[in-house]
């Protein structure tokens, strides 16, 4: 393992102090956690909060999606490990203006049970807490560390739909209402060519040959549906967007919002490529997204892949959101 | 060589195509060209142009950074190769409007004389152009493809300060008379734990062992000044700092921004890590930057390395135009 870092057990305090101190104008530290709030407090008064978080690794996400228009708090846990309920629990209550806090989850055990648990914290304190569970990835059914389906790149548009809607002044109960709305049109599917190196364990997570890739890898390395030599950008399209096709019905009558996202390792060279071969495929089906987006949004520490996200715009007050400006490092 | 593009010979066409087709309301293509012009015709109006580009690979660099507020055009060569005079010069004719359009060139010999060319051909057309050549890199003295030292990430330091200063309306001579009082206060060293691959090669540029990192290293693989196994990042931070220093001469009296860059392949966690070594170092200094960015803004394809970048801000004019809004992809 050749990383730049100082020890491997102080990743995450060392990463949060820098992010916090790079952009001290957007996010600050909770005290006594790896959680961050907005800084800008006054965008905060009286709206609802909405809290996401999940293990570390997956940078920007989610404290780079914490400030006025989006996230009002992000808990980081340690690498690819759920924060704790306690760590949670101190970010709803940095957030929490008396008219509710909402959290954005990803599908893994670990975090479902911890962000319920602080819930559970919340509720004893009488502040109301609402969740959406997010399971964007329609590679596999069940894996290591998730019933169902995983929660990936697609929570961030989750992030902004919501986080929009708090800025505007929805309600707790219209919040809810609109994140279960929106859930079942975001999918997404991944490809890797090489795993991520979490700095605590020191070793790859999986090891492909020289001229290997993995379909449908998840965030944490967990295995994908089929490992084969390695394709042209454009054949790796094929096969991304038909499954999401199998999934989403594809049609020239409805809107989408595209995300081609980079794992860590991938260059924007290669993610470029990659997106200009989305559009080509997506214009068989007569279809042009009406918006996009391309960079490291919700990577795998220094995995080498690409994951696609299409979310079927249903209503045009979604689209309104997604293009709402924000006050972030990552969006 | 695992990538994912198509043809290695097609990655900058359809790189430039991904990206446009990813921000058309930013970006356009410039027609027969791999050049791209801000499509917000508008915020160009009456005022001086601002040129940048050289070869792919450093993305966003240059493309992410036109837009309002920003360059006026990129021109995007092939990978790691300047680009020709004739496609520097169509954007110069893109950009023009009366009041003379602003170069800015990294210092690369290809760059320079290619830039001059352009130069010269928009001389027989009659539109005034100047230009700066920006030599950032402290490492070396003398490079494979530099006379003097190297231009890197700071560069986009300068097209910052220099697009604000166009967009608020300053003349060709104003512009031109505030980059070089900007130039000497950018200062830029790297290290790296990898070399690029250009995909047109097929290997990467040189190899270092598991465990060997080479300090001073260019954005396109040229050689450093000293390799030696890794080290924690506070004292790999020590070593640039101390390096900078020597140039700058540190000191509380004086103000900086502080740019921390990822070369493409290093996670934001391991930035974001560095980063607060640099803020903890720079306290021995008694200075803490009233300027950070952290992230991947010059790239060298999938090189594993960082660079840091200290620029003095010697007028508070210089902090303003940092901090003014732009709307263009990468800043």
């Amino acid at each position: 393992m050749k990383k730049i870092i100082n020890d491997p057990h102080q990743v995450v305090p060392e990463m949060v102090n820098g992010m916090v101190r790079s952009y001290p104008q957007i996010i600050e530290k909770i005290p006594n956690t790896e959680a961050v709030v907005r800084a800008d407090k006054d965008s905060m008064k009286g709206k609802v909060g909405i809290v996401s978080g999940g293990g570390s690794g997956h940078e920007p996400t989610h404290a780079g999606y914490v400030g006025k228009g989006m996230l009002s708090a992000a808990v980081c846990g340690q690498v690819f490990t759920s924060p704790t309920p306690d760590q949670i629990y101190e970010a709803i209550k940095a957030v929490n203006q008396g008219n509710g806090v909402y959290l954005v989850v990803k599908n893994y055990s670990g975090d479902v049970m911890n962000f319920d648990m602080a819930k559970d914290l919340a509720a004893m304190d009488d502040i109301e807490v609402k969740s959406i569970v997010v399971d964007d990835d329609i590679a596999v059914e069940n894996s290591l560390y998730t019933q169902g389906r995983r929660g990936v790149a697609g929570t961030i548009f989750m992030h902004k739909i919501l986080g929009a809607a708090a800025q505007e002044g929805a309600s707790l109960d219209e919040i809810d209402k609109l994140a279960h709305e929106v859930l079942p049109n975001i999918k997404t599917i991944a490809v890797a060519l090489s795993a991520a190196t979490n700095p605590e364990v020191g070793k790859p997570g999986f090891v492909l040959k020289d001229d290997e890739i993995e379909f449908g890898v998840g965030i944490h390395s967990e295995p994908g549906y089929r490992r084969e030599k390695i394709k042209p950008s454009k054949e790796l399209v094929d096969e991304l967007i038909d499954k999401l096709d199998d999934e989403m019905h594809l049609s020239s009558d409805k809107k989408y919002a595209c995300l081609v996202n980079g794992m860590g390792a991938t260059p924007l060279m290669e993610q470029y490529i990659f997106a200009n071969d989305v559009y080509n495929k997506l214009e068989n089906f007569n279809i042009k997204p009406v918006f996009t987006k391309v960079g490291n949004y919700m990577t795998s520490i220094d995995m080498a892949g690409i994951s696609l996200t299409l979310f079927e715009i249903k209503d045009d007050k979604w689209l309104e959101a997604l293009n709402e400006p924000v006050e972030t490092i990552g969006w």
